[in-house]
């Protein structure tokens, strides 16, 4: 039996909420200069409060050693293993960009290009790296002029620069076919050919084969921006929901589309809330008689790491930490406080590094660690444990699970 | 997807070299006179001192409780997991005894034992423990007067006592056949027969019948090693080299043959090298621009800890200690301290017992822990962890591995 089909068996339904906190890319690693993380840095004195009556540990996004990407990361955390359940490129990409995604639906990656039409040969897969307004005008002009191929309803929406997404939605779609794209300048661009053999297959590379033709004819005459490559086709992935495993009632509060595409996935409910984590908490307060489940996206964090914007991160995390007896006076069951993945500033990106956790049930205080941060959270009750395994421990603390077995 | 496909897709090649010192049965349990394990005991400035900005742990060689021999434990500290990926004895005792082995080879274990001819029962399966001079001595004669059958390679070399081991190197050979060892004396010696009914396997039961025969022509005269039993036939193991999975350039530096045979079975580039640790540390400092991973081995640790000589394994971590500095003038990006598994003096074998762990960066130090041990390892960074995931770590620490998923 695997853990879902177990989760499944054991859900129970009741009354208690949870609050889970993701602040994006919350781990870190030393300062070179302070020897101490950001989160050893930050002044954190509600969360450090906190830590003190919580259970602790470090979560391990996918494995030891790996840098997860917003998808599987995610994926952990909503209690799906990460290994099992893969978001396609063009799903990601089409969730980051804000566009609502369906069953029905093939998503890709697409760029302008450049093709020398007298021989053939794509010579800028980056089209002069066109401005995003040239894009935007493009793109305006290929949806306009198709809408639909046969009964295959055609979405695009431009991204930035020469980036933009397509999806394909009808009935019958295929994510089992090749790319046009060659990889390389100074290449012709390749057929669009059918992966396996079977009629929805043949009839989807038709169909792009055809979308393609179309754009040319429309974009043609243009001098950088006159061809498409098109990546990554894939299918909106095949997760169970929270709802059915869980028998959660979900709901996300999110400021970036990422997010709210991902949680979108995993069957919960999206929260409009405004720009701010002043808004996203407000949002909290106001629909918290609505759902028991609450997925709190924090976005900035992650940003300032990815910037090496070391005191970026710390102010940011000093920030939230003001929000937090907000959050408290909602007396959720469970309130816990993790990230998705370490993105340490001197590091400039997403790491492999395993990532705070903390546990807050108000019922049942433990003596807990004197500080949350990446040291600390060792000696926590939780030790070092899979994200894939924090929505059992949020559901075992609500006493959400029966026991398995008799 | 299983972790080696996962690390195909996501490693890339650069130039950061990875060092991984291996001292072999490094762990250890308390001494009952001073409660104190051989690491506690001995004197280690060096490695103290590092574990102190380095990030450590303890790590299962195979699983809780499981106690590995040489070959898994050695799968798991080069990535492999030790119950997927087995190696067949026959093959790791040609190993074990230097000879080089090739994917065309069938290796098997034998012993010489006395056979009763008139009654065709074996009365002494060690053929009275003859000295390896004489089991020298029958080799030669084997060899010299066996050197092929049909167009099957036969080597032959002696290991100690009665025992040697055979090799059958030629093409469409199986290792699916039965063995000719009643595993008890006063038993008639069993017929090889194929397993499986293949021309293959068929033929190379054959053949080993033949090749029994004409062994018995030739020692059916000799007073106690008149005959042979051979055992664990089996055949090069299909692994996936460390250059495919890891995309890594690995070379071994190894004073006994089973481990420059284990490195190679993986794709490692053995290392001429001496005797002693001194000249394997020669070696590495001379060879170190040529490979971006080494894999160096010390022996006597676990001779000792076999031996139940506490006091011997205590001074040769200390004859270890003494080299860290010469390490660490390479300046490796990521330098690995660790074992294959632990031999406790006080238990004289290897044991199931977690295994000390340190990895250090000289770019990305941290606080580390006190000293470097069974206990100080357990508040280290990465917690108790699979020795499988080392290699993954080692890669992400030198920046190795792309992100897995957007």
């Amino acid at each position: 039996m695997d853990r879902l089909e177990l989760m499944k068996k054991i859900t129970i339904k009741n009354e208690k909420k949870i609050v889970m906190l993701v602040i994006d890319g919350l781990g870190g690693i030393p300062h070179p200069d302070t020897n101490l993380t950001e989160l050893q840095t930050a002044k954190l004195n509600n969360i450090n409060k906190l830590s003190n009556i919580s259970r602790c540990g470090l979560t391990i996004p996918v494995a030891y050693g790996i840098t997860p990407g917003s998808g599987p990361s995610h994926l952990s955390l909503f209690g799906y293993d990460p290994l099992k359940y893969e978001i396609g490129r063009g799903i990601l990409e089409a969730l980051g960009i804000g566009l609502e995604i369906t069953e029905n639906d093939i998503a890709c990656r697409a760029n302008y290009a450049k093709l020398d039409y007298s021989k053939n040969i794509i010579i800028d897969r980056r089209a002069g790296r066109i401005p995003t307004t040239k894009n935007i005008e493009l793109c305006k002009l290929l949806q306009e002029n198709i809408k639909k191929i046969d009964d295959t309803e055609i979405i695009i929406k431009p991204g930035k620069g020469h980036r933009f997404v397509i999806v394909f939605r009808g009935k019958n779609l295929s994510e089992k076919i090749t790319e046009n794209d060659p990889q390389k300048d100074n290449f012709a661009p390749k057929p669009i050919l059918p992966i396996t053999k079977d009629t929805e297959t043949e009839r989807t590379a038709k169909l792009i084969n055809i979308f393609i033709e179309k754009v040319k004819q429309l974009i043609k005459g243009e001098p950088d921006a006159n061809y498409v490559l098109l990546r990554g086709f894939s299918k909106y992935p095949d997760i169970p929901s929270m709802q059915d495993i869980y028998k959660l009632n979900p709901a996300a509060i999110a400021t970036y589309p990422m997010y709210k595409g991902l949680a979108q996935l995993v069957g919960m409910k999206i929260l409009d809330t405004g720009e701010t984590l002043a808004d996203e908490i407000n949002t909290l307060t106001k629909e918290y008689k609505n759902y028991d489940f609450f997925y709190v996206h924090v976005k900035e964090t992650d940003a300032y790491g990815e910037d090496g914007n070391f005191e970026g991160k710390v102010k940011k995390l000093e920030e939230v930490d003001k929000y937090i007896p907000d959050i408290l006076a909602l007396n959720p069951d469970v309130f816990i406080i993790t990230g998705d993945h370490s993105t340490p500033a001197v590091l400039k990106g997403h790491s492999w590094h395993n990532v705070p956790f903390l546990l807050y049930s108000p019922k049942y205080k433990v003596s807990g660690i004197n500080s949350f941060n990446e040291i600390e959270c060792l000696k926590g009750d939780y030790g070092i444990f899979h994200a894939s395994d924090i929505i059992t421990l949020a559901l075992a603390n609500t006493f959400k699970l029966n026991k398995y077995g008799a």
